[in-house]
């Protein structure tokens, strides 16, 4: 049995929704960063790094969604969640995921966690301020995959581990004051065919994730 | 034919080690950031984000160090640069560098490239002033990780992907102004047991890395 530490709405959603799609009999724990959960002796002791995701296995502990999302993926092939046969493309999927963690998450967070970054209001605001910037470039270089590649999905005709990565911080790209949506339109439709999955309604259903999330990016 | 384009000294110096460590049949060419060569048109039909590494293969371009990394590892299983019979093992070894891209590289960028975060000479100083905070808190992880592992390794007896993508932080970690190398002895021996690696040494000639980078963390 695998258990999935979580926090609602935040990126370990990426990796809920992956333990869904893949049909794994795990269990998914909500801990709150408000509450400081994430910084108590218990949860340090899963996660030294204080983050979500994190997976318990049998084996042990496993963190940063890349990582979780490759694990699942190599553990339930019948899922198709990765090319079996295509190293090259399986690892192209892995550095769209490694991009978005090292991109788009960062430019974010300037937003929700400025201190993570910089100390005191002023250069809150200027980590703030530049985020629209990043984030239209960081989305254009995926528009322009979604372009290319033919779609539906970002590599192609095959949904992979990259799809559920890139819903989730499409979402956080309509939350305002973060880049503007209306210049990609190929994400955007992205976004509602991930909205329509029955594994997604599912775990928007368990995190408690609502209108306030599904109205987004129309 | 594998082809690596690099800049001296950067980043991508991890996934030119691991080519040498797996014995890859590869030519690796320099680019000069400093000349734009990056932001040149021929480079970005490369790579469209501007960055270093770049992996050209005969399928296709790759990007990121972690799956550029897992990659080569891949192609290359006579090398044993990942547990060939243990997926959670294997993407352990995934999320470290995962968290050395998202954590560590970050910090650090904050000082080289500031303008990538916020714009400013008062949020540059802002940034790079809160580096020595984060790397150090970062590398205490690292750090009690080497301790619990029982090394010489990252992960314990075997060599692996995390050991060049920690060698080439902890490099950048001796810079000065970015946290204090004392406080993490474990890490340094690390260190030295990789310069004195033959693949390591190869790599340095070939990039042109002298004494300004082998003196470091003495």
């Amino acid at each position: 049995m695998l258990k999935l530490y979580y926090s609602p709405g935040a990126c370990s959603l990426i990796s809920h929704i992956v333990l869904e799609e893949a049909g794994a009999d795990y269990e998914a724990h909500a801990i709150s960063f408000a509450d400081g959960d994430n910084h108590a002796g218990w949860f340090l002791a899963i996660n030294p790094k204080a983050r979500v995701p994190a997976l318990v296995t049998d084996g042990g502990i496993l963190t940063e969604n890349p990582a979780i999302l490759n694990y699942i993926a190599q553990t339930h092939p019948h899922a198709g969640l990765l090319p079996a046969n295509d190293v090259l493309l399986a690892n192209q999927i892995l550095a769209f995921n490694v991009f978005m963690a090292t991109s788009v998450h960062i430019a974010f967070r300037q937003i929700s966690r400025p201190g993570d970054y910089a100390d005191g209001p002023a250069a809150a605001r200027a980590l703030a301020d530049k985020v629209p910037e990043l984030a239209n470039g960081f989305f254009s270089v995926v528009e322009r995959q979604l372009e290319d590649g033919g779609g539906p999905w970002a590599y192609g005709d095959a949904y992979s581990l990259a799809d559920p990565y890139l819903f989730v911080y499409a979402n956080y790209l309509g939350m305002g004051d973060r880049g503007d949506p209306g210049r990609f339109p190929g994400i955007a439709a992205h976004r509602q065919r991930m909205l329509a999955r029955s594994a997604v309604k599912r775990v928007f259903a368990e995190e408690g994730l609502g209108e306030s999330v599904t109205e987004w990016f129309r």
